[in-house]
């Protein structure tokens, strides 16, 4: 998109407001996972029976802290993608939209995967909402793909290839951790299932240690 | 409205508030057209059964991923007619939020789509969708009318001619494949409403071409 | 509240922050004014009894179009007010606060109005919406007399007795010609509620008026 | 975070993002509050039978005003925070997505309050509304013990120790005044629940009071 005549600040805000938007959804996004949690309706409440109702919700609860990790954890790299970004182009925008669309599900596949959270014998609910997340990871990935591309001419500065290749690596460990916890569940439902609590830490140290690494590469050379 | 008095650095900053605003309306709408989207409750649930249920939310699935371009397209619009935008006036505050208002309604419209889908004998659901997008193009519309007439004085830059005349295209083009689209559909609906998943590709194509066509017309002046 | 040690930058962006929470709030509760326009299912749909259902939010929809208006407006006006606004108290974010819990209110009034628009010989929904309006316009004016008061250091610059005026009067126009519409309805329903509709006309030549006597007085100075 | 070849005005924006992120969540739990007021629907309506229904939902509105406050509060809080914030982490994204986790549910537990307001011989709804906001308070504790360690460096200036403690009072006053309002509420209920609406009026007058005298300490430092 060719902004001739433009200032540099102006193109600055432009390119801004496609980070507002972006937050704007996910922020959205994030805020309608909990929809699901509908208060429970009790026609003569106790405490203890309502107690009860709500028990049930514990594991829907784990699962909804799950899913906003997993929307907050794919903020934070856009986040990251876009701290590299300059410029931007309509395809910047589109695949930028596309990635949004495959956030705006998450609320949808969560909620399924919540309404038959206790019915352990279904594969359905959990397999669709893996399919979502590995969408969501792909188009991350083709983001940055396209973002870490110095043909496209968007970037602030040169990324060293050491960070291109970390970037796919925080897009990417999400949705490979779940289709192992997907496949495991088939045959060990309970097992298979708590895998992905494993993931915000599996990063954590990922994220601490790769990250330094990249950053020693770039300054020894 | 006169703002004497007023520092750039502020006038600045209001006139960034309208797009924050816009943003944010824009955020919400793409992200309710996803709210039709309503986790089937199959009473005694099996896989194969809660996937026959899912099976017939692909035609949502589809009408809500053109929905979602569509809102989505008309954003990248609006980001590219206010990327041209200096001052403010009050009437493109109101213009700007007769045009959200048309965006706000999208929702609605796309859902009353969505809920009548399989009823392939109805032309009524589709063609208030089509006035809906009819009319979030011409606010769309009226908004670059206004915006890019240099009498009112709030672009940054002179706009050529060719360009304000690829700002018509650009906002045009979606309504009038959509009402022939619409006409189409009264005698062929399978045809008919496949019309639309072309827009994206023409547009596509269109943006990249007639951009730059406009781009070296400005430039061999 | 004492900022002591803080870079200007960085107070200018926590004063602008209240702005972005402020259109964060206010692009919420416009969109959600359309959450009461639930899509209508008809059990063997035509077009002819679905556009029978549809007729009668025709309604409706006028009452959304003056509830978004009105939504659009004060957000409008608190642009304004905070366009002269360089610093910001506790006092100023808690003012502003109880503004958006009127704001907030709104679209469950505006769909308590909407539930009952049929029924013409209820008084209580409209006044119950009247009386939001109301709130919504007390708190704008204690906004605007709380930032207008020089006293208080946290304007841009001094601003002249005549504006000030001028401020109240978009403020508190609104509500008094609501207030009318209401007394008016108690006798002649109809009659009544049409005229909040010329509220957008009267406020939009008055805008254009007062606002460039206003600066004249201010330039003859 | 290594940002290694960021200029200083990317980075922050950057950091601008995690704020705007963070107004748009609590703009939606904020909204969201009042979801729970569903318009109530009248078989045969007369002015009196819906007003006798309306007076009911009293309660519901005093309760969501003093949610609204809560949310609003801890948006204040977080936005006094992040005043002193200058460069971000990873460990402050995440500690801040929690917070926001926290703030999320609020919706959720503030509705199951309101659901069963009128069932004065239940204790477990008011319960879990005390331990989401103490969950609430707890994250924004953490928060403020994070970004206020001079070891972390993300700081725009050294706080003073005064402040620091301050701050802790602000963050932790609001969760104990509730902890002692429902142990009060198991024995006496009406009194209990009515403890926190005296939050607000000593809050306003220990904020200006302690800010004030911090900021003397500073000053004749």
């Amino acid at each position: 998109m060719a902004e001739a005549g433009h200032s540099s600040n102006k193109l600055h805000f432009q390119l801004d407001r496609i980070s507002f938007f972006t937050d704007g959804v996910f922020a959205i996004a994030i805020t309608l996972l909990v929809i699901e949690f509908k208060v429970p309706v009790v026609e003569h409440p106790t405490d203890a029976a309502l107690w009860d109702r709500l028990a049930h919700m514990g594991l829907l609860l784990l699962g909804f802290l799950i899913s906003f990790c997993i929307v907050g954890y794919y903020w934070s790299v856009h986040h990251r993608i876009f701290g590299y970004v300059e410029k931007y182009t309509s395809r910047l925008i589109w695949l930028n939209l596309m990635f949004l669309f495959s956030v705006v599900l998450l609320p949808f596949t969560s909620g399924l995967l919540g309404e038959y959270a206790s019915e352990t014998h279904l594969h359905l609910p959990y397999g669709i909402y893996v399919v979502n997340i590995c969408f969501t990871a792909l188009m991350n990935a083709l983001l940055w793909f396209y973002v870490s591309n110095p043909k496209h001419d968007i970037l602030t500065h040169k990324i060293s290839r050491e960070r291109i290749l970390l970037g796919f690596y925080f897009t990417l460990v999400v949705p490979i951790l779940f289709v192992i916890s997907f496949v495991v569940s088939l045959y060990e439902p309970t097992i298979g299932r708590l895998i992905p609590i494993l993931i915000p830490i599996v990063l954590k140290y990922g994220m601490t240690g790769l990250t330094a690494r990249a950053a020693a590469n770039e300054n020894s050379k």
